[in-house]
C-alpha cells in the first residue's frame, strides 16, 4: 500500500463505512490531538490491551517501551501490535435509544512494533514523545542523560495500515420518531486543562511557563 | 479466584507495581466513572483494538457488538478479550524529563466475551448500557422495540481477572534534580460537558432535560 489511501481488508472499516476515513492526513490530525493510545498484543491467542502515551512523527509512531514490558518480553523482529488512538467529542441523543451515538474521531493501526536500538535514535525518539506531549518542555527541563536513555525502551510503529473513523453532527431519527416527545441533540465533551499545580518543593518565585498555562491539543 | 483480591500471573502488574491496584471495589469505582473501554482481541495471532461504550451491572461488563463485528465473527463460546479502561488526571512535569509521568486512572480485565442471546437479558442489558452513560435518558427516550433488540448484538463479560493502576500527586524527581531550575508541578484534566446542543429539528420551547444539563462522571 504505498500511499494507504486504500484501506487493507484488514482495516477496511466494516461497521457505519460512511463514518470511515481513510487519508493520511485526517489520522495525522487525529494522532496529532491526541497523546494516550492503547496499544493490543497478544500472547498465545490472549489480548493484552495497554494504555500508554505516544509521539508521531512522519509515517512513525513511538511509544514508550517502560509502558509495555509484557510486550517487549515477547518480542525479538517486532511483535504485531494494534494502535488505537480515541478522541471523543460528544454524546449524541437521539429520540429512540437505538438511535443514540457519540460524535467521535478515532485511528487504528495496524504494524509491527519494533525496538528502537541505536542510542541516537532512542534520544531522539524521547524528544518526539515529550515534544508531542507537551511542546516546549524537553528544552526546559533536565534532558536525559546515558543511563536514563539506556534504561528507558522506545518502540517504534510504521504507519502504513490505518483507518479512522469520523462522526459529527446531531443525531439521525428514524421518520417515525420525529414526534417523539423528548429533547435531542449533542452534548459535547472537551479536555479541560488547569490551572497547573505547583510541585509542593517548588522553589518560591518560580511562574508556570507558557507551555503549561496555554496548554491545549488543538492543533492548527 | 474467588474474590480477586490476588491478581492472577496474567494481571499482575509488573511496571511500577506500586501503582497497582487490585480491589474490586477500586475497579467499580472506576469502571464507573468511564464510558469508553478499549477492547483487545486476537484473530490468528494479529491483534485488535476497538472502542466502544459499556455498561457495568455488578460484576457483569456488558458492551455493543455493533462495535465490534469483526469480534463477533470469530466468536462461538465466547472469545478471549482484553478490555482496558483508562481515565487520565493530569500532566506530571518532573525536572527531569525521564521522571515526568501522567495521573490517571486505569483497569483492564481479562475475560471472554460472550453473546447475550436471551431477548429479556438482552434488554435489560441495552438499558444496563445506557444508564450506564446517561442515567435517566432510557424512560425518557423511546425504547427499543423488537426489531431492534433483535438487530443489536450485545457481548457479557464477567469481571473476574483484573489490575488496576492509579497514579496521583505531585513529580517525584531525583534527589540530585531537585535544584534544576524550571518549573514542576501537575497540569490537571478534566471532562468538560456542555453546554448541550439542541438538534436542528428539535420542536421550539423543549427544554434541555435535567440529566443533561447536570451531566457529570463523577460518581458518590
Amino acid at each position: 500500500m504505498p500511499e494507504n489511501q486504500i484501506p487493507s481488508a484488514r482495516t477496511r472499516v466494516v461497521r457505519e463505512a460512511d463514518r470511515a476515513v481513510y487519508d493520511r492526513e485526517t489520522v495525522y490530525r487525529i494522532l496529532d490531538e491526541g497523546f494516550i493510545c492503547h496499544v493490543g498484543f497478544a500472547v498465545d491467542g490472549q489480548p493484552f490491551v495497554i494504555p500508554t502515551s505516544y509521539g508521531r512523527k512522519g509515517a512513525n509512531l513511538y511509544i514508550h517501551g517502560s509502558a509495555a514490558s509484557r510486550m517487549l518480553r515477547q518480542m525479538k523482529d517486532g511483535v504485531p501490535v494494534c494502535i488505537a488512538v480515541t478522541l471523543l467529542d460528544g454524546l449524541v441523543l437521539a429520540r429512540s435509544v437505538f438511535n443514540h451515538s457519540m460524535n467521535y474521531r478515532s485511528v487504528v493501526i495496524l504494524g509491527k512494533a519494533t525496538l528502537v536500538d541505536d542510542p541516537q535514535e532512542k534520544l531522539a525518539a524521547l524528544r518526539v514523545l515529550s515534544e508531542h506531549i507537551l511542546p516546549g518542555r524537553w528544552d526546559d527541563a533536565r534532558q536525559p542523560n546515558e543511563r536514563e536513555v539506556r534504561a528507558t525502551s522506545v518502540l517504534r510503529v510504521l504507519i502504513e495500515e490505518f483507518s479512522a473513523k469520523v462522526r459529527v453532527g446531531p443525531p439521525i431519527d428514524d421518520a417515525e420518531d420525529s414526534l417523539f416527545p423528548t429533547w435531542a441533540g449533542v452534548l459535547p465533551v472537551e479536555m479541560k486543562w488547569g490551572p497547573a499545580l505547583d510541585d509542593p518543593k517548588l522553589e518560591p518565585g518560580r511562574a508556570v511557563p507558557r507551555y503549561v498555562g496555554n496548554y491545549s491539543r488543538k492543533r492548527a
